[in-house]
């Protein structure tokens, strides 16, 4: 019983539908195909705005290339301090803006509280012997399993504009964000502030493919040489982007992160006090000590340690394709716990 | 009747079945899965000597790092006029390696000219205020569609080693150089003095797939960190090495490249005069004006002009799924003029 | 009556003289020059031991450089929160070092907290997914005015060595910190385990000159190469070397180090509680109001605010050739306050 | 008698004269002092338009900088093939603009031939796939000691804006240059096309020091940021800029370089047929068997060989102090060969 993450899932039913109905005539190569072609159209269709959008294979690349057009070398980015960006991507941001400088900010639960980034800011030095202030980044849902409200995004989004910063979102399990608020993808996007927004596919079912979605197009200028220059132009762009329309046109890809959601929260009710932030995407994250996180792994769970508090805090992540029973077994584990 | 590049054409059927073979069950992210973990071993079999090999996503990624971790960021690498990392990668090999620089060499058809480049390299300075020779990167097939003999790489490989560079193939075309030499795959690469192959499986059938392969596996050192920072470790990496175990475990992926071979010898042969470099691959390149290039497009084919004397030359592709029919009917246009 | 940095004092006269010798004649360039020449021997001399040293213009230089040689493109180097590096240098050590990433550590006077930097270090995660733990930055003098005692070094020296990093001094106030310690420059250095040194000339007299000094041989090796690909190899280098010569053969250097200590302990005297941090080179920091401060300046006394409680803290520099009569008057002012 | 490079002659007595000013008291660090305030206006009445001018240290800095400031990390920067940018620093320019191709294009005498520039950037493909035509660099005067005219230099500029390229001009020499041409400064550079000028003054009598003429000033919104980043932001920069000050107010800074040249000239004069190129600046280069070469060494003349024909040329390079009686003795032996 797997819970380590939402990457061990296999690709859905549907998208390896998508895949074979890209799969069989010739067509154009590095994007001149039709799904390419229908990216910026099914995009600006489920954001109800004009957008530019692009395909990427992997979370680090969306990230890492948007972050790169929003920031020069000598830029600061502010992001929280659980961010992935900042501890799960090497450095990759880094790489792609040829040396812009993560600056972590004191976050709870996983969001960036704003009136300390808004003092940071506001603080920080902007003659020429500092790095420059240039973007903010937030993931939604966050790496903690919380999600920011609209207002909270937008708080954001308002210190960024007063700042004259750009405002991305790491997107990665963003359909959870959105199955969770219950809200409408713009409220948390565009409607808030969001310039630029990394859209997750591959951890809700997708094989391999996530979005770089541009709600500011003047900062898009960019982006297809960073991404070509990135070796992130495939030639066979068609079977990324077929992909990303098969997530938007259909109902399955909310449907299935609608349902990770409800999993987790089970997981998160029986898990009592132990608790360590609400459930709000499909992660829960539990205080644990090593005798109970063992007899886990002795009932057949798997997952993985938590934070630099390994020993007594664990994360449980609930695939799209989680078998109810593995959660209906884990539940009373814990249950008996609590 | 497509012939404008190997990149159109969809993924073969044995493709198709190693993704839904991959797609059965969780499994490990981030390269923790059955198919990554026998990349070493399938490609040491395949090549008869025991290697490193990567699964990356795309040619332009495979080469830049593969030259990022043969080059310092001050280094000279050696490369083919016609060279795809040299024309058609943007700035990847730059970026990767931080600022390595491509130093063009003399080309004939497409080959790197030894005896030229040995002069070149022996005159290059060493002095601190020129960039310092570092690697040699020859692309075999040739962006020409012709072939180095295993001599003639391992020419290229007396020079790499008298002057302490190391050596590296673009193998985009690979597995159509082993069938047009008719030589196992070591006498071309590691016999001859390879250090680094990017080894391509996307021109030849695959949906998104190249091996980075080390014969030297003192120059792995830094891959995979490399690779991680560059955005290109997925976390779905069992999609990217199931396709790389069934080229090599399959016969379809040599067949697949002799036949595209025939096919464009084929076209070869009817060109006659035309014919621009003898046809040694899956490509043809033809001199033709451009009332014959128009008549070809009446006629219903696709294809590039060539080069910057693209009026009057032009570059036809074979892929793996050609219909026999598409070379015949080019052929009878061809034989016409000749 | 300035006190607002060292930087602004002009060159000592023994510098100028060393300018003007070293103007005689034509001679070598780039280096191939009798001064430059000498750098090696003269520093190796100083610190009783086999040194590799170059001379730059700037401290930037000197500690950006410095770090590129000890840190990978995906490198993380633990630094203090209060560092020159981190705050004042702009992205100078990510463009050198391609993209490594400063860590700060939390920090007390200025000195990086040894037990949480074991700490952080011990944690911080090894995996692909992260930057990699690469090297340790230490001011000495600090940034706050304190010195590192020569058992705090080689406890760094120990964290470093136990968890395979290498361990840079930032010396911008070096001799400073040895005047200030009455030790052997070795003490504080390669016997406490720092590899490579920033040695600073400018702040206490030179004109534009500073060295970096390798105490591990081994991670020269692209010094050179670096320091010309950065623009920091001077055509008349004869002229930065015999500045430094000057520093090291002359007793004036370390003469002028001691008197501004003194002076500066004098003020921190006479600011009794208002100190900040014990005096421990030519710096004191004092807590004031804004009406003390103004009062202050109403004096004609120049100085800065320090950090972002600038309004009730600043700072006070003693430059090596202050006025006593400056430190005399100011103390008074002080001392009718505490 | 020293030939070998300007680079080896000491500064001029007013450039000493001008330190010596620069030091009698205190002043503000990092260019907040009254000759680096006083750089745009010398320089804005030097070449008779609004400038903006940043004094640095290096040529090398100077150049790499303007280029960043011109070409994005995937563009590409055409330049002669004898340029010092793309054969004497390293990879300065790649390193300052983060992987900027240089590009170089058929030169004769040191001099770009522009019909070739046109057609080659024509044909350079402006698709994602390839680096972007950004900018074009001369050297003025060349590095082969010729000039280019006004219309020469006007030409290129044509091309760069008919193009959409920015236009660099290397000014180590550019003193020479205009005393060559008998010209306004501003007639080879704001007046034909150029945007931004390296402006040497090391190479004629500074001791160390240049500037970056910004005559396109919507261009150098980064330069500050890029020349504090790069660690060429001096704490000291007042000495500098009194030596640029120096250069541009008193005669002799042009009085010097007419010297120069016309000493120069009389070396061309007396090498009859075996010079190479017209002598145009302070150089003269001779085809020279390695007998004659070794005559001249044993004569005491020191001097280097040039290019990868070196056993057969020779480049002499007459500094600013260079004493007549060399320049005669030269001339007897040279007379008596021709």
């Amino acid at each position: 019983m797997k819970f380590l993450s939402d990457n061990t899932a296999p690709a859905t039913p549907e998208i390896m539908a998508s895949l074979a109905q890209a799969n069989t005539a010739a067509t154009g190569s590095y994007g001149d195909d039709d799904w390419s072609k229908r990216l910026d159209t099914a995009f600006s269709d489920w954001f109800g705005a004009p957008v530019r959008a692009w395909a990427v294979a992997t979370g680090t690349a969306a990230n890492a290339l948007s972050l790169a057009c929003l920031s020069p070398p000598w830029g600061a980015v502010f992001c929280s301090e659980e961010a992935h960006v900042l501890r799960d991507e090497c450095g990759a941001c880094e790489l792609q803006s040829a040396g812009a400088r993560l600056v972590p900010v004191p976050t709870e639960a996983g969001r960036i509280d704003a009136a300390q980034l808004a003092r940071l800011v506001a603080d920080h030095p902007r003659a020429v012997h500092s790095v420059q202030p240039a973007a903010i980044t937030l993931t939604q849902a966050t790496e903690c399993g919380t999600v920011y409200s609209p207002d909270q995004v937008a708080a954001l989004g308002d210190i960024a504009r007063a700042q004259r910063l750009h405002l991305h979102m790491d997107g990665a399990r963003f359909a959870n964000a959105v199955a969770s608020l219950h809200c409408h993808p713009a409220d948390i996007t565009w409607r808030a502030g969001v310039d630029v927004l990394s859209f997750g596919a591959t951890k809700n079912g997708a094989m391999g493919a996530e979005a770089v979605v541009f709600f500011n197009a003047d900062l898009a200028a960019q982006f297809e040489l960073r991404r070509k220059r990135a070796a992130h132009l495939f030639s066979k762009m068609r079977y990324l982007s077929a992909q990303l329309i098969s997530c938007l046109e259909g109902d399955w890809f909310m449907d299935n992160a609608a349902r990770a959601n409800q999993l987790a929260q089970r997981i998160g009710v029986a898990a009592g006090s132990a608790l360590r932030w609400p459930v709000q995407a499909n992660m829960a994250f539990l205080r644990l000590d090593a005798g109970h996180q063992q007899q886990l792994r002795d009932l057949g769970f798997e997952f993985y340690p938590w934070g630099t508090e390994a020993e007594s805090s664990i994360r449980l992540v609930v695939s799209w394709n989680q078998p109810e029973s593995d959660v209906e077994t884990l539940c009373k584990a814990l249950s008996a716990w609590s």
